[in-house]
């Protein structure tokens, strides 16, 4: 099918929503996503739809799509594979823009469930509407607060980075997860088998979505591996577009071939073409989480060179280890810059040099933000990383302690605009501990917002640093 | 120095304890260490040794060592490094068996320090007793309830895995969070720079000594890599033994020069020497006490063959693009298991084979106990691993219902007797999440006092399989 903007933004930007099979038993997909949707608040009328119901939680249920006051943007289908046929013919003759099939059964359930998927994809080419799905969750958009099967409590923010998924479950993890980093979506697409949207046409639609400033998206397989690489050059020209891809081992492919009926190809070529196109290449939620985060707060490619900073040398070592091993250089520090550190942590266990051992897990907060402000404002340096176990520091500086140092940071990240990172653990883990994590996440929070970057492991910190900057 | 087994022994089993330089003074070791180890109630008489003060933290303070009732079997040394030698001849003349020096200012600080710790450890060869450290946090020992430097919180469970530290940052860090996932500990050495007391002697001791069954440590290099060579091979031999070595690199390298005077030496001949050995090599501390787990409740080589559990095929793809990437195998169930598990799993969205598709984060819970059973029973299937996102499940099942989930892992894991392994996270990670997350610990700490293992993140769940497989 030929690319079409506008009708693709008439469904993910939907003004209208119908549930097909709305309900309030429990355990039905109708009935998760109809609470999720009226918890969320879509920015337009919701009709329900379920001949068997006259309400819903409180609203109005009508029996089909026919009777409703008006014919809705986007249809949600909620019912089982082999019942929505006849619920696609309405949506065709009603002249629907969009609908999205929530249930599996189709194409990755074998022969049967392939002959059902094409034919609710004629029905859609005849009825000139698109579907997303099936085998999905459907379109999380903070804009018309449309939301995914298990969205309830998604963020409500909007944002710039769009994810794409052949996987609901992770769409829903990156989703809530990402809402709590505070990376602001412009949207969420769970797009399963992509019987008829897919990640060709949902990544062409993005890279030219003005509201969309980085795309990524998890992929099992594509249509047509030529029209992807044409896709995805094209959009990593002007948006950073970041690609986690799974089926590279026989195990894995099975799996993608259950799941979504995806043919996963050769792991070489994959590699290859993501490289050509510049595309940065992820694995898992987390390490795409960790990956957005850094190109929100300091772009692409904020430079190579960083300074390791905490109290300990042993993590200077094991720090200094992992950031070649990413490719990432650790400089020396101009002898300025070192003569002026000397002069600050004049004081035993203190080692300066790059890593810098402040010999303390935090030191008195005048002298950390000399030495932390020197150190950023290195000539050699273009990132400054500051380590920091919570649960060490905390009973040295209490809450309010840490709350200074956490400000600190931001103002160096302010008046030095140079990228700052902080590690940021607890290794206090017991269920008696949860004080000091609700600590680190405050900190946590105030830091973002503040664009500083905060990462729970020296491990996913510098493995974010170096996707970014590759 | 020719071994000496009881001479270790007689320091780590101390049954009196004095400490020089004790304070109340805030930001010193000397109260730090005072404090700590009041608190956590040293099963001995503990004198308190400084000339300028009467009593400390309601305890009577003696001026110097020799004033004290008895001569303490250990004795903290918790003053600068330029004042400490003063007391080492006194300790010299008493006959004590062991000073622990917590200073910095020694080897790693240049010349003038290594003539400093040169005379400390002619003074002790003089003197007849032994040094641990000095640049160290000392020892932590749960039989006689001597603790590290930061260590008040520390578990006083009584274990069997002793761990050896060249940083006393990372001893901390281990103890204080294998404590909190019940990793039991004969004792913990933080040794600094080892002018005395060095890995090979102490790696030495804790093949021979019965209560430790389990040998892990960081290092940052060695006095003598032949005989480190002959040493780890011998105690491999027996006892598990599991090394996170650093240094690796240019940057590492200056980092544990300044740390530990220590000459790291090529990361080539370091992972040839484990291989030889038998050691399981490790990087980092979250690595390091996720194999400890393992090794607790799996042992060595308990199989490769897992089988990948979960609901939400996406999972299945990507862990098993991890698991072959970390050389274990996802074995095709036999056809008797399968053709059961598609008697039970009989509902849409549901997948059988391996990687298992349950359809959704977690089902009813007789048909995920039946499951599970006929999966972990399949004699194909070495290891059983479910993975679940609690937030997702708790918005299903509840509390009550999640624990009952985990107690029937704890029972296939009982009756089945095959390693069991829940991946639990959260991905709601905002500060008004927190009762999930307690949520998680209480299940984590019920599921491994029963046995089970469990990780945070399915990547660090199959690395530490495919570790202690190797």
């Amino acid at each position: 099918m030929t690319f079409d903007f506008e009708g693709i933004d008439a469904i993910i930007n939907a003004r209208s929503l119908a549930i097909v099979g709305a309900s309030a038993k429990p355990f039905k997909f109708g009935s998760l996503f109809t609470a999720a949707q009226l918890a969320f608040g879509f920015r337009g009328p919701v009709y329900l739809v379920n001949p068997g119901e006259r309400e819903i939680l409180g609203q109005p249920c009508h029996s089909d799509l026919a009777s409703l006051p008006e014919v809705p943007d986007l249809v949600y289908v909620t019912i089982p594979a082999h019942q929505s046929m006849e619920i696609l013919r309405e949506c065709a003759r009603l002249r629907v823009k969009g609908v999205v099939i929530l249930a599996s059964g189709f194409r990755e359930a074998g022969e049967k469930g392939s002959a059902l998927e094409k034919e609710a994809v004629s029905i859609a080419r005849r009825g000139g509407f698109r579907i997303v799905g099936p085998n999905c969750f459907g379109i999380y958009n903070p804009r018309n607060r449309l939301t995914l099967l298990p969205g309830h409590d998604f963020s409500g923010k909007v944002g710039d980075v769009a994810f794409i998924s052949q996987s609901g479950g992770f769409s829903a993890h990156v989703g809530r997860m990402g809402g709590d980093l505070g990376i602001g979506f412009s949207a969420i697409v769970s797009y399963g088998n992509g019987a008829d949207l897919d990640e060709i046409d949902l990544i062409r639609y993005f890279s030219r979505d003005p509201q969309t400033k980085i795309i990524s998206g998890y992929l099992e397989g594509t249509r047509d591996g030529r029209e992807l690489f044409r896709v995805l050059r094209e959009a990593a020209a002007h948006k950073p577009v970041v690609i986690w891809k799974v089926g590279k081992t026989e195990s894995s492919q099975r799996a993608a071939a259950s799941h979504t009926g995806s043919l996963a190809g050769s792991s070489i070529i994959w590699e290859s073409v993501f490289r050509q196109c510049g595309v940065i290449e992820v694995s898992g939620v987390d390490e795409l989480c960790d990956v957005l985060l850094a190109l929100k707060h300091v772009g692409r490619r904020p430079g190579k060179r960083i300074l390791l900073a905490g109290g300990g040398g042993g993590l200077g070592a094991y720090a200094g280890d992992l950031a070649e091993a990413e490719g990432l250089r650790v400089p020396s520090l101009s002898g300025e810059t070192a003569s002026r550190l000397r002069g600050i942590l004049d004081y035993p266990g203190a080692a300066v040099g790059n890593p810098l051992d402040i010999g303390t897990p935090l030191t008195h907060l005048p002298i950390f933000e000399s030495a932390m402000r020197e150190a950023a404002m290195d000539p050699s340096v273009d990132v400054l990383l500051f380590d920091l176990a919570i649960n060490f520091a905390h009973g040295l500086f209490g809450n309010a302690g840490l709350e200074a140092a956490a400000d600190i940071l931001a103002g160096i990240r302010e008046k030095t605009g140079k990228p700052v990172i902080l590690v940021l653990y607890s290794r206090a883990i017991g269920v008696g501990d949860l004080g000091v994590e609700e600590l680190a996440r405050r900190i946590r929070d105030k830091l973002l917002a503040a664009g500083v970057l905060v990462y729970p492991s020296m491990a996913r910190a510098l493995r974010a640093l170096a996707l970014v900057n590759g």
